[in-house]
Protein backbone atom coordinates (compact mmCIF):
# COMPACT_ATOMS: atom_id res chain seq x y z
CA UNK A 1 0.00 0.00 0.00
CA UNK A 2 1.42 3.61 -0.93
CA UNK A 3 1.87 6.09 1.71
CA UNK A 4 -0.91 8.06 0.72
CA UNK A 5 -3.43 5.03 0.98
CA UNK A 6 -2.35 4.65 4.12
CA UNK A 7 -3.04 7.81 5.77
CA UNK A 8 -6.77 7.56 4.09
CA UNK A 9 -6.78 4.40 5.13
CA UNK A 10 -5.71 5.54 9.20
CA UNK A 11 -7.78 8.50 9.00
CA UNK A 12 -10.99 6.08 8.00
CA UNK A 13 -10.16 3.87 10.95
CA UNK A 14 -10.07 6.25 13.17
CA UNK A 15 -12.81 8.63 11.58
CA UNK A 16 -15.30 5.37 11.74
CA UNK A 17 -14.61 4.62 15.25
CA UNK A 18 -15.34 8.24 16.31
CA UNK A 19 -18.44 8.71 13.95
CA UNK A 20 -19.92 5.19 15.40
CA UNK A 21 -19.51 6.32 18.78
CA UNK A 22 -20.82 9.98 18.90
CA UNK A 23 -23.05 10.11 15.56
CA UNK A 24 -22.30 12.14 12.50
CA UNK A 25 -23.65 15.42 14.55
CA UNK A 26 -22.03 14.68 17.31
CA UNK A 27 -17.94 14.67 16.15
CA UNK A 28 -16.98 17.00 14.84
CA UNK A 29 -13.69 17.74 12.59
CA UNK A 30 -11.89 19.14 15.37
CA UNK A 31 -12.89 15.98 16.86
CA UNK A 32 -11.30 13.92 13.83
CA UNK A 33 -8.29 15.96 13.96
CA UNK A 34 -7.42 15.01 17.59
CA UNK A 35 -7.92 11.22 17.01
CA UNK A 36 -5.91 11.28 13.71
CA UNK A 37 -3.53 13.75 15.21
CA UNK A 38 -3.87 15.88 11.48
CA UNK A 39 -4.16 19.14 10.37
CA UNK A 40 -7.79 19.85 8.72
CA UNK A 41 -5.77 20.40 5.68
CA UNK A 42 -3.74 17.19 6.26
CA UNK A 43 -7.33 15.66 6.46
CA UNK A 44 -8.80 17.03 2.90
CA UNK A 45 -5.97 16.59 1.06
CA UNK A 46 -7.57 12.62 1.02
CA UNK A 47 -11.50 13.79 1.90
CA UNK A 48 -13.65 16.57 0.13
CA UNK A 49 -15.42 17.56 3.27
CA UNK A 50 -16.81 15.89 6.68
CA UNK A 51 -19.79 14.70 4.94
CA UNK A 52 -17.43 12.48 2.25
CA UNK A 53 -15.14 11.45 4.97
CA UNK A 54 -18.22 10.46 7.12
CA UNK A 55 -20.06 8.44 4.19
CA UNK A 56 -16.58 6.67 3.06
CA UNK A 57 -15.95 5.83 7.49
CA UNK A 58 -19.29 4.28 7.24
CA UNK A 59 -18.65 1.99 3.97
CA UNK A 60 -15.21 1.36 5.52
CA UNK A 61 -16.94 0.27 9.07
CA UNK A 62 -19.50 -2.01 7.28
CA UNK A 63 -16.59 -3.53 5.13
CA UNK A 64 -15.23 -4.49 8.12
CA UNK A 65 -18.61 -6.34 9.30
CA UNK A 66 -18.24 -8.01 5.83
CA UNK A 67 -14.86 -9.28 6.43
CA UNK A 68 -16.07 -11.07 9.42
CA UNK A 69 -19.35 -12.27 8.65
CA UNK A 70 -17.60 -14.04 5.79
CA UNK A 71 -14.50 -15.06 8.00
CA UNK A 72 -17.34 -16.51 10.33
CA UNK A 73 -19.08 -18.91 8.19
CA UNK A 74 -15.85 -20.27 6.16
CA UNK A 75 -15.69 -24.13 6.06
CA UNK A 76 -18.80 -24.28 7.95
CA UNK A 77 -21.26 -26.98 6.04
CA UNK A 78 -24.81 -26.76 8.15
CA UNK A 79 -26.81 -23.82 8.46
CA UNK A 80 -27.43 -24.13 12.02
CA UNK A 81 -23.11 -24.06 12.45
CA UNK A 82 -23.49 -20.77 10.15
CA UNK A 83 -26.28 -19.26 11.52
CA UNK A 84 -24.19 -19.13 15.04
CA UNK A 85 -21.57 -18.12 13.42
CA UNK A 86 -23.22 -14.93 12.43
CA UNK A 87 -24.62 -14.51 16.28
CA UNK A 88 -21.39 -14.82 16.99
CA UNK A 89 -20.31 -11.92 14.99
CA UNK A 90 -23.48 -9.82 16.39
CA UNK A 91 -21.81 -10.89 19.96
CA UNK A 92 -18.32 -9.75 19.46
CA UNK A 93 -20.03 -6.21 18.77
CA UNK A 94 -20.42 -6.13 22.33
CA UNK A 95 -17.04 -6.90 22.73
CA UNK A 96 -15.86 -3.71 20.59
CA UNK A 97 -14.80 -5.38 17.33
CA UNK A 98 -14.94 -4.14 14.59
CA UNK A 99 -15.82 -0.85 16.47
CA UNK A 100 -16.52 -0.07 20.07
CA UNK A 101 -19.57 1.80 20.30
CA UNK A 102 -22.35 -0.83 19.68
CA UNK A 103 -23.53 -1.83 15.90
CA UNK A 104 -22.65 0.61 13.00
CA UNK A 105 -25.47 0.04 11.29
CA UNK A 106 -27.69 0.65 13.88
CA UNK A 107 -25.55 3.55 15.32
CA UNK A 108 -25.78 5.38 11.79
CA UNK A 109 -29.44 4.37 11.30
CA UNK A 110 -30.84 6.62 15.01
CA UNK A 111 -27.98 9.28 14.52
CA UNK A 112 -28.96 10.32 10.62
CA UNK A 113 -33.13 9.31 10.62
CA UNK A 114 -34.12 12.51 9.64
CA UNK A 115 -30.98 14.30 9.36
CA UNK A 116 -28.94 12.91 6.87
CA UNK A 117 -30.61 11.35 3.89
CA UNK A 118 -27.49 9.64 2.20
CA UNK A 119 -26.21 8.59 5.18
CA UNK A 120 -29.30 6.84 6.72
CA UNK A 121 -29.94 5.53 3.12
CA UNK A 122 -26.29 3.39 3.28
CA UNK A 123 -27.34 1.94 6.79
CA UNK A 124 -30.97 0.70 5.41
CA UNK A 125 -28.82 -0.50 2.31
CA UNK A 126 -26.78 -2.72 4.56
CA UNK A 127 -29.49 -3.88 6.91
CA UNK A 128 -30.75 -5.58 3.49
CA UNK A 129 -27.94 -7.00 2.43
CA UNK A 130 -27.60 -8.32 6.27
CA UNK A 131 -30.71 -9.41 6.26
CA UNK A 132 -30.28 -11.70 2.64
CA UNK A 133 -26.92 -12.92 4.19
CA UNK A 134 -29.20 -14.56 6.72
CA UNK A 135 -32.41 -15.49 4.61
CA UNK A 136 -30.29 -17.34 2.15
CA UNK A 137 -27.92 -19.20 4.72
CA UNK A 138 -31.66 -20.66 6.05
CA UNK A 139 -32.56 -21.08 2.63
CA UNK A 140 -30.04 -23.20 1.78
CA UNK A 141 -30.06 -24.80 5.10
CA UNK A 142 -33.97 -26.09 3.89
CA UNK A 143 -32.75 -26.79 0.39
CA UNK A 144 -29.51 -29.38 1.92
CA UNK A 145 -32.26 -30.30 4.06
CA UNK A 146 -30.37 -29.39 7.26
CA UNK A 147 -33.63 -26.93 8.48
CA UNK A 148 -37.23 -28.02 9.11
CA UNK A 149 -38.77 -27.72 5.56
CA UNK A 150 -41.69 -25.36 6.94
CA UNK A 151 -38.78 -22.83 8.69
CA UNK A 152 -40.30 -19.41 8.51
CA UNK A 153 -37.07 -17.80 6.64
CA UNK A 154 -38.55 -14.61 7.41
CA UNK A 155 -39.58 -14.90 10.68
CA UNK A 156 -35.93 -16.18 11.57
CA UNK A 157 -34.26 -13.35 9.81
CA UNK A 158 -36.45 -10.82 11.75
CA UNK A 159 -35.64 -12.84 15.20
CA UNK A 160 -32.09 -13.11 14.90
CA UNK A 161 -31.70 -9.26 13.75
CA UNK A 162 -33.77 -8.02 16.28
CA UNK A 163 -33.20 -9.65 19.13
CA UNK A 164 -29.33 -8.98 18.91
CA UNK A 165 -29.59 -5.39 17.93
CA UNK A 166 -31.62 -4.86 20.97
CA UNK A 167 -29.87 -6.82 23.11
CA UNK A 168 -26.25 -4.96 21.96
CA UNK A 169 -28.31 -1.83 22.91
CA UNK A 170 -29.01 -3.15 26.49
CA UNK A 171 -25.05 -4.23 26.94
CA UNK A 172 -24.33 -1.06 25.49
CA UNK A 173 -26.55 0.78 27.39
CA UNK A 174 -25.72 -0.76 31.06
CA UNK A 175 -22.21 -2.23 30.39
CA UNK A 176 -23.22 -5.84 31.02
CA UNK A 177 -22.76 -8.45 29.03
CA UNK A 178 -25.42 -10.26 30.25
CA UNK A 179 -28.08 -9.66 28.21
CA UNK A 180 -26.52 -10.34 25.03
CA UNK A 181 -25.79 -13.69 27.08
CA UNK A 182 -29.62 -14.23 27.27
CA UNK A 183 -30.24 -12.96 23.62
CA UNK A 184 -28.05 -15.44 22.39
CA UNK A 185 -28.92 -18.38 24.53
CA UNK A 186 -32.54 -18.08 23.55
CA UNK A 187 -31.58 -17.62 19.73
CA UNK A 188 -29.22 -21.10 19.93
CA UNK A 189 -32.11 -22.69 21.55
CA UNK A 190 -34.29 -21.28 18.84
CA UNK A 191 -32.08 -22.34 15.82
CA UNK A 192 -31.37 -26.34 17.07
CA UNK A 193 -35.25 -26.78 17.25
CA UNK A 194 -34.99 -25.36 13.76
CA UNK A 195 -32.61 -28.58 13.00
CA UNK A 196 -33.71 -31.08 11.46
CA UNK A 197 -31.90 -34.59 12.86
CA UNK A 198 -28.80 -36.19 10.44
CA UNK A 199 -30.42 -38.68 7.93
CA UNK B 1 -53.14 25.02 34.06
CA UNK B 2 -51.98 28.93 33.91
CA UNK B 3 -50.40 30.24 30.44
CA UNK B 4 -47.29 30.47 31.10
CA UNK B 5 -47.21 26.73 32.13
CA UNK B 6 -49.11 25.95 28.89
CA UNK B 7 -46.49 27.45 27.15
CA UNK B 8 -44.19 25.18 28.82
CA UNK B 9 -45.51 22.55 28.39
CA UNK B 10 -46.46 23.28 24.07
CA UNK B 11 -42.47 23.90 23.89
CA UNK B 12 -41.73 20.58 25.76
CA UNK B 13 -43.66 18.24 23.39
CA UNK B 14 -42.58 20.05 20.18
CA UNK B 15 -39.00 19.57 21.50
CA UNK B 16 -39.36 16.09 22.61
CA UNK B 17 -40.76 15.22 19.20
CA UNK B 18 -37.40 17.20 17.47
CA UNK B 19 -35.16 15.61 19.55
CA UNK B 20 -36.23 12.52 19.37
CA UNK B 21 -35.89 12.36 15.71
CA UNK B 22 -32.78 14.29 15.39
CA UNK B 23 -30.93 13.67 18.85
CA UNK B 24 -29.53 16.60 20.84
CA UNK B 25 -26.61 17.35 18.62
CA UNK B 26 -28.71 17.28 15.12
CA UNK B 27 -31.01 19.74 16.67
CA UNK B 28 -30.14 22.90 16.85
CA UNK B 29 -31.71 25.86 18.92
CA UNK B 30 -33.13 27.26 15.40
CA UNK B 31 -35.24 23.92 14.72
CA UNK B 32 -36.50 24.45 18.27
CA UNK B 33 -37.71 28.08 17.37
CA UNK B 34 -38.90 26.41 14.18
CA UNK B 35 -41.13 23.76 15.17
CA UNK B 36 -42.37 26.07 17.94
CA UNK B 37 -43.14 28.77 15.58
CA UNK B 38 -41.58 30.76 18.89
CA UNK B 39 -38.38 33.23 19.34
CA UNK B 40 -34.97 32.42 20.95
CA UNK B 41 -36.31 34.78 23.85
CA UNK B 42 -39.65 32.96 24.13
CA UNK B 43 -38.57 29.97 24.70
CA UNK B 44 -35.50 30.85 26.87
CA UNK B 45 -38.25 32.30 29.45
CA UNK B 46 -39.25 29.14 30.19
CA UNK B 47 -35.53 27.09 30.12
CA UNK B 48 -32.26 27.98 30.97
CA UNK B 49 -30.65 26.40 28.01
CA UNK B 50 -30.96 23.87 24.92
CA UNK B 51 -29.08 21.13 27.76
CA UNK B 52 -32.07 22.27 30.04
CA UNK B 53 -34.60 21.81 27.25
CA UNK B 54 -33.12 18.73 25.98
CA UNK B 55 -33.34 16.99 29.49
CA UNK B 56 -36.74 18.39 30.30
CA UNK B 57 -38.08 17.74 26.85
CA UNK B 58 -36.77 13.72 27.64
CA UNK B 59 -38.32 13.57 30.98
CA UNK B 60 -41.43 14.76 29.23
CA UNK B 61 -41.33 11.74 26.71
CA UNK B 62 -40.77 9.14 29.16
CA UNK B 63 -43.65 10.45 31.19
CA UNK B 64 -45.87 9.87 28.11
CA UNK B 65 -44.28 6.26 28.15
CA UNK B 66 -44.62 5.86 31.71
CA UNK B 67 -48.86 6.67 31.29
CA UNK B 68 -48.75 4.23 28.33
CA UNK B 69 -47.61 1.00 30.13
CA UNK B 70 -49.95 2.15 33.34
CA UNK B 71 -52.95 2.71 31.43
CA UNK B 72 -52.22 -0.31 29.18
CA UNK B 73 -52.63 -3.03 32.63
CA UNK B 74 -55.20 -0.93 33.97
CA UNK B 75 -58.18 -3.77 34.84
CA UNK B 76 -55.92 -6.53 33.69
CA UNK B 77 -55.49 -9.50 36.58
CA UNK B 78 -53.43 -12.44 34.21
CA UNK B 79 -49.40 -11.71 33.86
CA UNK B 80 -50.26 -12.66 30.08
CA UNK B 81 -52.67 -10.22 29.10
CA UNK B 82 -50.59 -7.53 30.93
CA UNK B 83 -47.35 -8.61 29.33
CA UNK B 84 -48.93 -8.52 25.70
CA UNK B 85 -50.35 -5.00 27.02
CA UNK B 86 -46.89 -3.71 27.59
CA UNK B 87 -46.03 -5.10 24.01
CA UNK B 88 -48.72 -3.61 22.70
CA UNK B 89 -47.48 0.19 24.48
CA UNK B 90 -44.24 -0.69 22.23
CA UNK B 91 -45.99 -1.50 18.85
CA UNK B 92 -47.57 1.76 19.04
CA UNK B 93 -44.09 3.35 19.22
CA UNK B 94 -44.20 2.21 15.76
CA UNK B 95 -47.30 3.73 14.65
CA UNK B 96 -46.06 7.29 16.27
CA UNK B 97 -47.53 7.33 19.74
CA UNK B 98 -46.89 8.78 21.69
CA UNK B 99 -43.98 10.37 19.81
CA UNK B 100 -43.50 9.68 15.88
CA UNK B 101 -39.64 8.50 14.95
CA UNK B 102 -38.88 5.65 17.28
CA UNK B 103 -38.28 4.66 21.02
CA UNK B 104 -37.00 7.81 22.78
CA UNK B 105 -35.10 6.11 25.47
CA UNK B 106 -33.39 3.94 22.53
CA UNK B 107 -32.79 6.86 20.74
CA UNK B 108 -31.87 8.70 23.66
CA UNK B 109 -28.78 6.23 24.12
CA UNK B 110 -27.38 6.05 21.05
CA UNK B 111 -27.51 9.75 20.33
CA UNK B 112 -26.15 10.65 23.68
CA UNK B 113 -23.45 7.55 24.06
CA UNK B 114 -19.92 9.62 24.50
CA UNK B 115 -21.56 12.72 23.97
CA UNK B 116 -24.08 13.59 26.51
CA UNK B 117 -23.17 11.73 30.15
CA UNK B 118 -26.46 13.52 31.47
CA UNK B 119 -28.83 12.42 29.47
CA UNK B 120 -27.00 9.40 28.34
CA UNK B 121 -27.52 8.57 32.36
CA UNK B 122 -31.19 9.72 31.96
CA UNK B 123 -31.67 6.97 29.03
CA UNK B 124 -29.85 4.08 31.63
CA UNK B 125 -31.98 4.94 34.40
CA UNK B 126 -35.17 4.95 32.04
CA UNK B 127 -33.99 1.20 30.64
CA UNK B 128 -33.78 0.12 34.11
CA UNK B 129 -37.03 1.26 34.95
CA UNK B 130 -39.19 -0.54 32.39
CA UNK B 131 -36.94 -3.54 32.76
CA UNK B 132 -38.41 -3.66 36.62
CA UNK B 133 -42.00 -3.17 35.38
CA UNK B 134 -42.12 -5.86 33.00
CA UNK B 135 -39.84 -8.20 35.66
CA UNK B 136 -42.73 -7.11 38.22
CA UNK B 137 -45.22 -7.95 36.16
CA UNK B 138 -43.40 -11.65 35.16
CA UNK B 139 -43.01 -12.04 38.98
CA UNK B 140 -46.30 -11.12 40.53
CA UNK B 141 -47.55 -13.98 37.55
CA UNK B 142 -45.57 -16.55 39.29
CA UNK B 143 -46.61 -15.75 42.50
CA UNK B 144 -50.51 -15.74 41.86
CA UNK B 145 -49.54 -18.72 39.89
CA UNK B 146 -50.40 -17.51 35.95
CA UNK B 147 -46.85 -18.12 35.54
CA UNK B 148 -44.83 -21.24 34.91
CA UNK B 149 -42.76 -21.57 38.64
CA UNK B 150 -39.89 -21.74 36.40
CA UNK B 151 -40.16 -18.94 34.34
CA UNK B 152 -36.90 -17.21 33.76
CA UNK B 153 -38.02 -13.89 35.18
CA UNK B 154 -34.57 -12.12 33.63
CA UNK B 155 -34.59 -13.77 30.19
CA UNK B 156 -38.40 -12.95 29.82
CA UNK B 157 -37.07 -9.50 30.42
CA UNK B 158 -34.35 -9.32 28.03
CA UNK B 159 -36.29 -10.66 25.85
CA UNK B 160 -39.16 -8.41 25.99
CA UNK B 161 -37.23 -5.54 25.22
CA UNK B 162 -34.35 -6.89 23.13
CA UNK B 163 -36.56 -8.24 20.39
CA UNK B 164 -39.52 -5.16 20.41
CA UNK B 165 -36.58 -2.61 20.50
CA UNK B 166 -34.59 -4.43 17.89
CA UNK B 167 -37.97 -4.61 16.04
CA UNK B 168 -38.99 -0.81 16.36
CA UNK B 169 -35.90 -0.02 14.26
CA UNK B 170 -36.00 -2.35 11.51
CA UNK B 171 -39.74 -0.86 11.58
CA UNK B 172 -38.60 2.69 11.85
CA UNK B 173 -35.62 1.84 8.70
CA UNK B 174 -37.63 0.38 6.20
CA UNK B 175 -40.87 1.83 7.19
CA UNK B 176 -42.39 -1.72 7.27
CA UNK B 177 -44.83 -2.69 10.08
CA UNK B 178 -44.05 -6.56 9.17
CA UNK B 179 -41.15 -6.78 11.03
CA UNK B 180 -42.75 -5.14 14.37
CA UNK B 181 -45.56 -8.03 13.78
CA UNK B 182 -43.14 -10.62 13.18
CA UNK B 183 -41.47 -10.06 16.83
CA UNK B 184 -45.00 -9.67 18.12
CA UNK B 185 -46.50 -13.57 16.40
CA UNK B 186 -42.55 -14.53 18.30
CA UNK B 187 -43.14 -13.06 21.96
CA UNK B 188 -47.10 -13.51 21.83
CA UNK B 189 -46.42 -17.41 21.56
CA UNK B 190 -43.33 -17.00 23.75
CA UNK B 191 -45.47 -15.50 26.74
CA UNK B 192 -48.34 -18.19 25.73
CA UNK B 193 -45.67 -20.88 26.72
CA UNK B 194 -45.17 -19.61 29.75
CA UNK B 195 -48.83 -19.78 31.23
CA UNK B 196 -49.80 -21.58 33.67
CA UNK B 197 -53.18 -23.46 32.58
CA UNK B 198 -56.48 -22.11 34.84
CA UNK B 199 -56.38 -24.56 37.90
Amino acid sequence: MRKGEQTKEYILQKAAQLFNERGYYGASMSDIMAVTGMEKGGIYNHFKSKDDLAVQAYEYAVDLMRQKFAAAIKGKYHAVDRLQAVVVVFREITDGSPLTGGCPVVNTAVHTSHTHPRLHASAQETMIEWQDFIRRLAQLGIDRQQLKPDTDVEMLTTLLISTLEGAIMLTQLHQDDSYMDRAIAHLTDYLQSLALPES
